[in-house]
């Protein structure tokens, strides 16, 4: 089996895109991509983010197209394109006005997080000491965005955020890029008590290839990557997980010091980093691009998973998910 | 001892501003007011809000000016002028960004509430369920008032959240409006134990004249008012006692349905009100507006207050906190 025969949906990357870039994850097999447009944007500027892919979906109309609901996935496997689906990795964007969000969705964005790191309107995010769950705005957000067809991702939320997101959301929720704690005990990795819950309501788990949510970092082994996934598909349903690989591509150390301390730091806050240490983390050799998803194929065979089992977890799994998130309530 | 003859200043007001209500305001005696420029503003929105005060300064130059620093204060008396001390209710004008602090300071704000009755991103706000503390964005800008010279001010905000900006604050804090607890149970009137802390840190508690923070609401006798600045003295030190009337003038329903509602609820929050009462609620007799500052001076004297501890309540003590908490660090 190849990446070429089956459908690849990524449920997170952050690439600085340019046209090569693009054709490297259309021959590494992607077919659909979750990109990031917000981290601490205001309604404005996120506004101009919506605008320059405007503009790829034009310079580009030849490689990408924009996914709006979830036939588009097939449509685009079809044109041989690079399917898009907008997303905001914060809820700053829609401010305090909760019209915000279906005028958010009606421009294309499919999938909002409630949290980044911080606390927000609408929830507490993972580095916060205190985590007071979902909040009086929060709980108006989750059912409009429920109305409406947008996702909830609650990769960088607090535990009890994110517990109360799955209890209070009428549909299945999503953590688009994130690894089980017991795995790697990253303060963004996520406990088992939250992926059981996840996967229990119906909700989507995308594993992470960013380094810092790996075991050994790095140098993490293929291996120990796959056999994650099989005990997350264990623990969760093999139904419920599908890739969500947060790769970062062609950004300088300010970008990553952007999403990392946005304008609300006075001095760079490091995250998941270090301040020795002032530069992206270095991919896994074996997961270095969009080239190296034959990889993962492999690493899951060799870890036990069937064919039908890798097509799930490489694309269909989020496929299903997204033709029940992307539709009107 | 008559109001001309002392310094009045009101830690509150939110009044629909014309020259009648000015001239009504100076009739009464008040010679500085903190007027209300955001509830849920952003910082596009609150500097056309800005802009509007600067065509006031002009147009009604003859009856107001800006207060930047405490001397205003003393000019604007001497100059028979209304000084008005410009303040958000809410943080959302500096949206997720700290640069924003020092640049509303130099526009002319003074004071901010770290939440407005929801979470915020500094701070929990009174009305919901949770209240997990100043958050890491909190901390910042309570460092960045703090070295600006812009007043927290908790009056919206939740207990624990409060007491923690008491803590981290370098600078005593305010509670512009509110009421003990005590003398009537509000969730937006502040417990014993936030009042003391307050006095101790050299904060100050400015009493409110909002019937829903009142002991019997509009039935709210002047002699149960005073005597509960009586009582509160005794708690937390006649030095830390102001007025801070909420006087709320010339709004129809709208304006109070946007206060509490703004564009987070999907249907009407009616806060400290009703659905059976959708108006604002009536002044107590004694204190219909501006006028009525005469009354508080009685009532004042008759709850056994001497003439030096009334000037203090009625205007020494914002003064004396202003010439500390104006000025840069």
């Amino acid at each position: 089996m190849k990446t070429n025969d089956i459908l690849i949906i990524d449920g997170l990357q952050y690439v600085n895109w340019t046209r090569p870039l693009l054709e490297e994850a259309k021959s590494g097999g992607v077919n659909i991509i979750h990109v990031t447009i917000a981290y601490w944007e205001n309604c404005k500027e996120v506004l101009e983010n919506i605008g320059e892919w405007q503009l790829r979906f034009q310079n580009y109309s030849d490689l990408i197209m924009p996914i709006r609901n979830a036939s588009d996935i097939i449509t685009a496997k079809k044109k041989e394109k690079i399917g898009i689906i907008l997303g905001f990795q914060n809820c700053s964007p829609i401010e305090n006005d909760l019209q915000l969000v279906e005028l958010m969705h009606t421009l294309g964005v499919r999938i909002m997080q409630l949290s980044y790191n911080n606390q927000s309107l609408l929830a507490t995010g993972c580095y916060e000491d205190n985590d007071s769950g979902i909040t009086r705005f929060g709980k108006e957000v989750i059912k409009e965005m429920n109305r409406v067809g947008m996702i909830i991702d609650m990769s960088h939320s607090a535990e009890e955020s994110t517990l109360q997101a799955i209890e209070y959301s009428t549909r299945p929720i999503a953590i688009t890029h994130a690894n089980p704690a017991s795995f790697h005990p990253a303060i963004r990795n996520k406990s088992d008590k939250v992926l059981r819950l996840l996967g229990e309501s119906g909700g989507m788990l995308g594993v992470s290839l960013y380094p810092f949510h790996l075991k050994n970092g790095s140098e993490c082994s293929l291996k120990d990557f796959c056999d994650m996934i099989y005990t997350t598909a264990e623990l969760i349903g093999i139904n419920h997980i599908g890739i969500g690989s947060d790769l970062c591509q062609n950004w300088d150390y300010s970008t990553l010091e952007w999403m990392r301390s946005g304008k609300w730091a006075s001095a760079p806050d490091f995250g998941e980093g270090a301040s020795d240490n002032l530069s992206w983390p270095s991919q896994p050799t074996w997961f270095k691009c969009s080239l190296d998803f034959n990889n993962i194929l492999e690493g899951l065979s060799e870890s036990g998973f069937d064919d039908n089992d890798i097509q799930k977890i490489m694309g269909l799994n989020w496929l299903k998910f997204f033709e029940h998130s992307f539709v009107a309530a």
